[in-house]
């Protein structure tokens, strides 16, 4: 397959961040004889959830990148340069250079962007929103060392992250404004969010829930954010976090539909309406793995996952995309916390009646073990059918692989009698004790009140 | 179901281990009326898992007791008393201290003993095996302090955590004498064996593989051990760890039937030859997941798992032991390694023909997150079928939970395309890169090899 003019590939992927540089891998290897380009337009990619650790522990930007050989060592080639058009008729793609591409097939991997609201004050010198881009990075990281007053809008995920690890600089006074009742409300349940929101507030953060910046104040430069109740929060910087849109501009041109929630419609083959122009990551409409609706859910493991689906039906169809349950996890402070699948909330809303089972304890044995943490687990389950909807857990930084193996027993639709005599493994130094341990516990709580 | 008289309980335990407490936990969460005594010989129990560890990281047996709340906190009731008969026609156990108590069901988890091999010198002073009693594990400990060339026989798991933990100690010469090629060879394939080999080796201890021990020299205290080929290495304290055998004299004196592999033979629903008899734990036989062929794995958490089927049935039949597969996890000097399924070897002795992808990584992103690690990967697949058998890890502390994924995959046979496109989520902090997820690129790797 592999063509001999420089002008034409097999496959032409747009975009270098997780989704693209999935896709090029996930292309390669199942089409080996294929010729896979990536275009991206920024010379250097940084990883999407390294960002907020770029102004604490990590210390630059250039710290937190994405490696070209992750492109350049699958056999794809890595072109920087910015598309301009796509003509899907003529099979080609036009870049800022001048360069007219042809592809056999088209990978969209455009991402998002963050959102600025249209409120007064936005166009102040530094009021910024969280970009990817490594010079824009690089510049915030030094304003902020210029700074005293951050004020972060939105609590959510990036906002809480950022506002932890700005306050680890040192120099900095962090306010998080959040106009839900509390931050990271729209992943986890009331109890976790409170927890986040304490450890914040303990290392010296002000969190403000219930409430919205109105307007951004300031003599050409911010000086300080107005709230919906008067006040006023003093700010020489003010960073908004408070969620992205996809980027789907060049789709749009190029005549491919879009879907009820503003990303590029796309088929459970990762297709887009054009049978050669496939879509994947931040740019692509999601649907819930629970109710086949659209959603609105966007993370960098969703995207590589929709790569690894959408690369491998390029040239045949071989995978189904079974929807998004959602899979976070984070650390603030000293506290990881994770979720998979759907909240009590969230089953609530969907018109589903759940059962829930909590278990307490630590996770390493005996407690006494050198990094024991406490470790909570909150499991959801569907009445009616006795399957595992959805987890909360926070402890230690197991965690992270935690709320992946609750991922797994959802995607499996595990029975909560199933769960009740999983076969884990367990030791002293890494997990909690086989009699307390999390999962099998909280499952058999559950069930008893099925 | 209270019963009003002293001497006649619903349930009767016998053993105060994981199996017990956890049957015991399993019973009163399944039949809250029933009347659960639990019967145990020992003042204090230890945590079993945690034993190598009160020789080093913890310091004391004080520091590694399962606590009595965990049994009395459900309710059960706690009798300090050994068992010596059963009668099973009159459903009555007679104590040490001279009672006999009435039963409707009887619960065996009487656990297991370790191994004292018949080879010359075994009753020399400062010879032991590994047992879990308080008293015994504190004179070891002194005795420990006492000494200057500890030899331990056998590379399993006890006798690797147990020369990581007394290396700690500062005072001892520590070797390790494995009959096999490696040490931890019976768990894990040749690659990890070796890592753990050369980590022990890297802190000082002498690992002697492919070597059996002959004999114990000394005048009246150990003074050396001698090997097959004649080398003599010095040893004033030894200590087996070269497995268990299943305690059943009880069950034998009351005439209940023993399996192939000497454990008490028991049905899916852990009932032994006695329909009012259960067993479970170490004491109890076993099955593969795999091949339902007898199996000689005995964990903690495989107790526990079966303690919760067990007691689940004692008055209805409510839950089927599917067998084991085999999770193990563990953490030698500072590498973390974990196991779930069948290895490579295993898989091909029982006649599979599979296929293995690897996948390497660091188990934070970007990898200059703090607590980084190089995190490895194997999967074993089924080849005719697709399905995950088997997977090895190695990373940070992670590694357990990670393990415990594995292990859920298997337990649901889940294919390698499922997996290659599993949803996980990832952080910074917490887990590897959605680009570099370990599970995901190794079940892909593996799967275009099929």
């Amino acid at each position: 397959m592999r063509g001999n003019e420089m002008d034409k590939k097999d496959v032409i992927i747009i975009g270098g961040s997780a989704a693209g540089v999935a896709a090029a891998i996930t292309a390669r290897r199942h089409y080996p004889e294929a010729s896979v380009a990536l275009i991206r337009k920024e010379a250097q990619v940084s990883v999407p959830c390294g960002i907020p650790y770029i102004f604490g522990t990590l210390g630059s930007p250039e710290k937190n990148l994405i490696p070209d050989a992750a492109v350049t060592g699958s056999g794809a080639e890595l072109l920087v340069d910015g598309v301009t058009a796509i003509d899907k008729d003529a099979h080609t793609v036009t870049t800022e250079s001048g360069r007219v591409i042809g592809y056999k097939k088209l990978m969209l991997a455009t991402g998002s962007l963050p959102i600025l609201p249209p409120i007064p004050g936005r166009d102040l010198e530094n009021v910024f929103t969280v970009q990817k881009d490594v010079d824009f990075l690089r510049h915030l990281s030094s304003r902020l060392d210029e700074s005293r007053d951050l004020v972060i809008i939105g609590g959510g995920f990036i906002g809480m992250e950022m506002a932890d690890e700005c306050r680890k600089r040192g120099n900095l006074s962090v306010t998080v404004v959040e106009m839900l009742p509390h931050c990271l409300f729209i992943a986890f349940d009331k109890e976790l969010c409170e927890r986040a929101e304490g450890v914040l507030t303990d290392a010296g953060v002000r969190v403000m829930t219930n409430t919205r910046a109105k307007e951004i104040v300031g003599n050409g430069k911010a000086e300080g954010v107005v709230l919906e109740n008067g006040e006023t929060v003093k700010a020489d910087i003010v960073i908004f976090g408070i969620g992205t849109r996809p980027n789907v501009e060049l789709a749009k041109q190029a005549g491919i539909e879009i879907g009820p929630l503003g990303a590029i419609e796309v088929d459970r083959y990762m297709r887009t309406s054009n049978p050669d122009i496939f879509a994947v990551g931040d740019c692509a409409e999601k649907t819930s793995f629970f109710s086949g609706q659209p959603s609105p859910l966007r993370l960098a493991s969703i995207a590589t996952s929709e790569a690894r689906i959408g690369a491998a039906n390029l040239f045949e169809i071989r995978r189904e995309n079974p929807g998004v349950i959602g899979v976070f996890s984070t650390k603030i402070n000293e506290l990881a916390m994770g979720i998979a699948g759907m909240g009590e909330r969230a089953a609530h809303d969907a018109g589903m009646e759940c059962v829930v089972g909590y278990a307490e304890t630590v996770d390493r044995h005996p407690g006494g073990m050198p990094g024991a943490h406490p470790a909570r687990l909150k499991l959801i389950f569907h009445k009616y059918s006795g399957a595992l909807i959805g987890g909360q857990v926070c402890c230690g930084d197991s965690i992270g692989e935690m709320a992946n193996l609750i991922a797994a027993l959802v995607q499996t639709r595990m029975h909560a009698d199933q769960i009740a005599v999983f076969q884990m493994g367990t030791h002293p130094a890494l997990t909690a004790s086989p009699i307390a341990y999390q999962l099998v516990n909280a499952a058999e709580l559950a069930l008893l009140k099925m």
